[in-house]
């Protein structure tokens, strides 16, 4: 094992980076001047978003190997250039990191990032490097682009437009309330080993989300153009807040269509919890919430891993969901509020 | 003071960013949606850099006011864009708050970040803020623009060319020594008052850097086109060996042309330092350094604020200063090396 001091904060950009072949056109000059050169094509806008990830805030190390941490901190950023129908491009990743990693251990970390961006197309064109004497740091921004009259932001959902929602929910929750259950069940054995079996699909969920870059194009070929577009990272109830508070609408989503997993319903009930909060509130499912105009309906319903939910409604009905009793239930950001008190139950 | 729980991540981002209008055209959609959508000119290209902050590594909170950390924060990612002889364009801001913050403190780094926009004319378009249990964590991405023709990179610095920089060296670190010395002072001392009479411009260049446009503009005014540039953050020598590496050259500058402010001479002279050892790898001074053709000597002799310090060598005579009694010292890169031992020494 290496010590990060003896390559020196250029060394070890130098070693991350090496053979690392820009793959698009846009990219001009990627790691290694002042700053990086891009140009994307006139008829595109760019679009910008960036994700801060911090250690024992954001991911346990104690479970999350760094190759998947590497993985995920990138997809979540590809996940918000999509959310917007468009293309990630570029991303720069900053690191802080503290003494008790290795060259090898930074390493792993980039090998994940650099395995996300070549499934994603992708290119890594800068960032920056520093030790850190609190935890890991891992600071990404990502660049992406679509032509401007594809871009779907959050605001333009109708009244009457329906609700969809891509994949399944709550999965990405449930796979990080087992990962801490085996946390807890492992402390102070060492000859533990965790029990995932038949909880594969959770446990990837957490470990190593996919961004929906498949549904974006799906949308794409059947000639769809959502109205408005949000990822799921905090919780569909919080998400479908935000939509309807940009759009200023309301919204009916109906309990018995919100798409759920088997291995999230059976985790959900080994440790006791209610289903349907874990789907309404989990976080980092990273699937995508649309709405489009009635008229899709048809063209929505054939397409694979779409499930159409609800209606957006007008804003004084407010935004509530409908059991299987036929109750109308307020819904209520309930997701992931960083900023909240600080304890580990609350670390989603 | 107001607990930040008590706002959540989108109450404190709604207040940081209320009021903040856009002054650049090639923004088009700020803070507020899953990423921010730009359009520069078809015939601009983006440049992109980025910078991470850490407390206790990169700043120390005992004696750098939160408003002027947060000038700072910005106006370091503005030399950049500026080193690449663009113009800053949009900045995304990430923060990594402690406990520790109040709504209030956390306004006073934004409030200085936001200055810094304004002096430069640059908009925040996005960011993250979360929650940390570290220390402050700041990741500032900056985008800019420049046309292709007229972009400066590190590699283009060719035999013969002479070496300029802009304004004086040496006196933002030592600046920094006098914080440390008036820190170290006031130790334990509830009535301390620290002695800065007469240090105010070095002060200054520690707590409240500059980004060198008006030499980008002066140039530009001047037809005066560098054949390779960059900022100084790590240190003269530490840039220069940069840019040789990156144009395959040499270089000599010259020890008596260094250009080096009073006060930061008085400072050194106080601590027992080497001036030139100040001068060449202290960092954090943002001056632009840059090489032209030897043809344009005198149109660069007639700008204010800039001297020329030495000429490019062929690779074989390496890098190296001529000192006042015409002697030869290797040039090495004894800056801030961010990932070497974490003293407290070597912060800086």
């Amino acid at each position: 094992m290496s010590e990060i001091s003896s390559l020196g904060e250029f060394g070890l950009i130098d070693r991350l980076t090496a053979n690392m072949p820009m793959v698009n056109a846009s990219t001009i000059l990627g790691v290694g001047d002042d700053a990086a050169i891009l140009h994307h094509p006139a008829d595109m806008e760019q679009l910008v978003t960036t994700d801060l990830l911090l250690e024992n805030v954001h991911f346990d190390l104690t479970y999350v190997p760094l190759k998947h941490l590497g993985y995920k901190s990138a997809v979540v950023n590809f996940s918000d250039i999509y959310a917007m129908n468009g293309t990630p491009r570029q991303i720069t990743v900053s690191l802080g990191i503290s003494r008790r990693f290795t060259v090898e251990h930074i390493e792993a970390l980039y090998a994940g990032i650099r395995m996300a961006c070549e499934d994603y197309g992708v290119d890594i064109v800068g960032g920056d490097t520093s030790a850190s004497n609190q935890g890991l740091v891992i600071s990404i921004t990502c660049i992406g682009e679509a032509p401007r009259d594809r871009i779907v932001k959050r605001s333009g959902a109708k009244t009457t437009d329906i609700i969809c929602v891509s994949g399944d929910l709550g999965a990405a929750y449930m796979g990080l309330q087992l990962l801490e259950r085996e946390k807890v069940a492992s402390a102070g054995r060492k000859d533990f080993e965790p029990d995932f079996a038949g909880k594969e699909y959770i446990l990837e969920r957490q470990l190593k989300p996919r961004a929906r870059r498949d549904i974006i194009e799906a949308l794409a070929k059947a000639d769809i153009l959502p109205t408005a577009m949000m990822d799921i990272s905090d919780g569909l109830s919080s998400e479908l807040l935000h939509i309807c508070k940009a759009s200023g609408v309301g919204c009916r989503v109906y309990e018995d269509r919100i798409p759920i997993d088997y291995q999230t319903a059976i985790m959900a009930e080994e440790i006791n919890m209610n289903l349907v909060t874990a789907a309404l509130n989990g976080g980092e499912d990273y699937e995508l919430l649309f709405t489009v105009p009635l008229t899709m309906h048809d063209k929505v319903k054939a397409l694979d891993n779409v499930r159409v939910i609800g209606y957006i409604a007008k804003a004084n009905e407010g935004c509530a969901m409908v059991t299987r009793d036929n109750t109308e239930i307020t819904l209520r950001a309930q997701g992931w509020n960083p900023l909240a008190e600080q304890t580990a139950e609350q670390d989603n």
